[in-house]
C-alpha cells in the first residue's frame, strides 16, 4: 500500500495508534494543532511543527526570502494561538543546496526574526543541513498556555455556534491568482489577495481573548481548508455541524475571483486554507460578548456561520438556494488522495 | 556568496547574529547541543532539532526502516544527554515521496517508538507531508535538566583532563566499510562496525551520572567527528588543547579498517563522527570516582585523552612518535568546505 493511497491523513491516524502511550504528562499527543505537555506545575507546554517545502507548501518566485521565512513561522505561531497559547520558542531545521546563496538565507532569517519579535518569540536554535532538492524549512515552536485557558477540537457542544475570525478564502482565491496570472481580476485586487496568501497573520490577540473568555468550548485555525477543518473539528468533538454557506464572511475581492473561475464564492471559501484565520465554537449567549471584545481590542470581526448538531445529523452545508448538501472535506490534502 | 563557500557552521556563525536576543528566559540559544530554557521556576526545559535525510545523513539500503527510526531519535536523545539532560517528548516532521509504503512508514514509527519507550520519551506529535525527492525526517526532543545538573560546552578549565566515553572511531569505521565492501576485513569485524553506524546508543545513564557529579565542567556529543567536536568545546570554552593521540581508545576492529584504509588509526578516530559518544572534561582528581562510578552502573568505560591548556597555547594533537601537530577540524561538514 503507497501513502498515496491513503493519503495524509490516513497516515497519521495508523501511525497515531503506533505512538499512543498512557502518560499522565501527556495531556494531548497527535491530533491536534499542537501537543499538550505537562512537563511542570501549573502552566503546560505547547509544541507543534510545520514543514515548508518549495513548490509544495510555497511557490519560491513568488516569495521574497523574508516572506518565506515570516511564513514559515507564522503557521506555527497560528498552531499555537489555536490552542489559547502564547509563543515562546522557535527552533529552526533549515535545508539549503549547496548553491543558495548566503544572503538569501540572511534575508530568510530576518524576515523570521521580525516575525519572531513581534509575537515575543525567541528563535533558540535548529539544524541547518544540505538538501538535495530545493529550500525545506521545519520550525518547532514551544509555547504556554494556562490550563483553564486551553481550547482543543475536541469541545465543541450540541446547540455552540461555529464562527470564524476575519473573513475566509481569500489566501486560497489569491493562490489561484499566482497560479492562473490570466484570470481576468483588477490588479490592485490581485496583489491584495496573493499578499493574503504570502503574508498571513498569526491571530495571536484574538485567540487569547477568545481562550481568556472562558466562553468558547473548541478552537483550531484554518490551514487545511475551511471544510477540512471543520471536518477535523467535528470529528475529534464527536459532533455534527450544519455550515450556512450564505453567512460565510467572504471579501468582495475573493467573490470577484470566485466569478471569474465560474464557482460559488462559497465553494471556494470552503475548499480554501491557508487563511491561518481562527475557527471556534461557543454558545449562542456568548457571541455578542465576544464580538464587542474582539473587535473592541483588535479590529477583527467574528462571523457565526453555522451551529454544532448531534452527530448522528452529520455534517452539511445549507446553501444560499435552500438544497442541504454534505460538508465534503474539499480543503487540501497532501498526497493527493480523493477528497473523503 | 554561496552557502557551500562558508560552510554549515560559517552560515550558522552569521545566522546567530541575526536571532541573538537578550531574554532572561533563554540561558542557551544556538551553538551548544540544545537549547537551554528557563520557561519556569525551578527545572530548565531542553530543545534540541536533528535532520535524516535520504543519501545525505543515511544509505538507505544500509538501514531497515525501524533502523532509521531508532537512529534518527537517537542522535537527538544524545544531544539532551550532552546537556546533562533527560529526554521527555518528540516530535516527527516526515517527508516522504506519495508512493513511499505505508508499512514502511509503520515500520519506521515501530523502531522510533521502542527506543522513545527505552528513553522514556513520548512522541506526542509532529508533521506528515509530500517529499519531492527522498525520505526526509526531523526529529525535535524536549527535555528536562536541574538548573545544578546542566553541562554546557562553555564550562572547560584550564587544567582539566579532557574524556570519552566508551571506544572512538568505531561508527565511522563502519560507515567507510558500508562505502567500501571489498575493504579486506573480516565480515564478523565489517557486520559490528556497520552496526556501531546503524545502531548507535543514547549515552543517557552515563551522561546522568557525569552531570550528577558535580565533578564534569563542560560536555558534548561525538556527532561531528572528534577532533571537530573537541574544536566546538575549546571554542566555547574559550581554552586550548593538548590530545594525544597515543590514548585514544580504539577498538581493535576500527584499527584494522584503519590499517586496510592505510591511515594511522588516530587519525580515523580524530576525523570520525556518528559515534553519539560523550566527550567531557573535568579535573584531574575526579577521574577516578567518576571512572568507577560509570562502570559499575553502565559497564561503560571512560578514558582520558588530553588536557584543557590555555588558549594561547592552542589546539594540538600529540602524535605517538612525538610530533605535535595542529588538532584540525577533520569531521564531517555539510556543504563540502575545506576542512577549517
Amino acid at each position: 500500500m503507497r501513502v498515496a493511497d491513503i493519503g495524509e491523513f490516513g497516515l497519521i491516524e495508523r501511525l497515531a495508534g503506533i505512538v499512543a502511550a498512557e502518560r499522565s504528562d501527556v495531556l494531548v499527543g497527535v491530533g491536534d494543532d499542537a501537543a499538550v505537555l505537562a512537563d511542570h506545575e501549573g502552566d503546560l507546554l505547547l509544541a507543534t511543527v510545520d514543514s515548508h517545502l518549495e513548490y509544495i507548501h510555497f511557490l519560491p518566485y513568488l516569495l521574497s526570502p523574508a516572506q518565506l521565512g515570516r511564513r514559515a513561522l507564522v503557521v506555527n505561531l497560528s498552531d499555537i494561538a489555536a490552542m489559547g497559547g502564547q509563543p515562546r520558542f522557535a527552533l529552526v531545521s533549515l535545508r539549503l543546496p549547496a548553491d543558495q546563496q548566503v544572503e538569501w538565507v540572511e534575508e530568510f532569517y530576518r524576515g523570521m526574526r521580525a516575525e519572531a519579535d513581534r509575537a515575543g518569540v525567541a528563535i533558540v536554535g535548529g539544524n541547518i543541513t544540505r538538501s538535495p532538492a530545493g529550500v525545506g524549512v521545519d520550525i518547532t515552536v514551544l509555547g504556554r498556555v494556562r490550563r483553564e485557558h486551553l481550547l482543543l477540537r475536541s469541545g465543541a457542544r450540541v446547540g455552540d455556534m461555529l464562527l470564524v475570525t476575519g473573513d475566509v478564502g481569500a489566501a486560497f482565491a489569491g493562490l489561484q491568482l499566482a497560479f492562473k496570472p490570466r484570470l481576468p481580476v483588477p490588479a490592485a485586487l490581485r496583489e491584495e489577495l496573493i499578499s493574503r496568501y504570502i503574508a498571513p497573520e498569526p491571530r495571536l490577540a484574538e485567540a487569547a481573548i477568545i481562550a481568556h473568555s472562558g466562553q468558547a468550548s473548541a478552537m483550531l485555525d484554518v490551514s487545511d481548508g475551511l471544510s477540512s477543518d471543520i471536518g477535523h473539528l467535528c470529528e475529534r468533538s464527536g459532533v455534527g455541524v450544519q455550515v450556512q454557506a450564505a453567512q460565510l464572511p467572504i471579501a468582495a475581492a475573493t467573490q470577484q475571483v470566485a466569478e471569474a473561475l465560474g464557482v460559488p464564492a462559497w465553494r471556494l471559501a470552503l475548499a480554501g486554507g491557508d487563511d491561518y484565520g481562527l475557527c471556534f465554537t461557543a454558545p449562542p449567549a456568548a457571541v455578542a460578548a465576544l464580538r464587542e471584545e474582539i473587535g473592541r481590542e483588535t479590529g477583527t470581526s467574528i462571523t457565526a456561520v453555522g451551529e454544532i448538531r448531534p452527530a448522528e445529523q452529520g455534517r452539511h452545508v445549507l446553501l444560499p438556494d435552500g438544497q442541504v448538501v454534505p460538508l465534503a472535506a474539499s480543503g487540501w490534502q497532501h498526497f493527493g488522495t480523493a477528497d473523503a
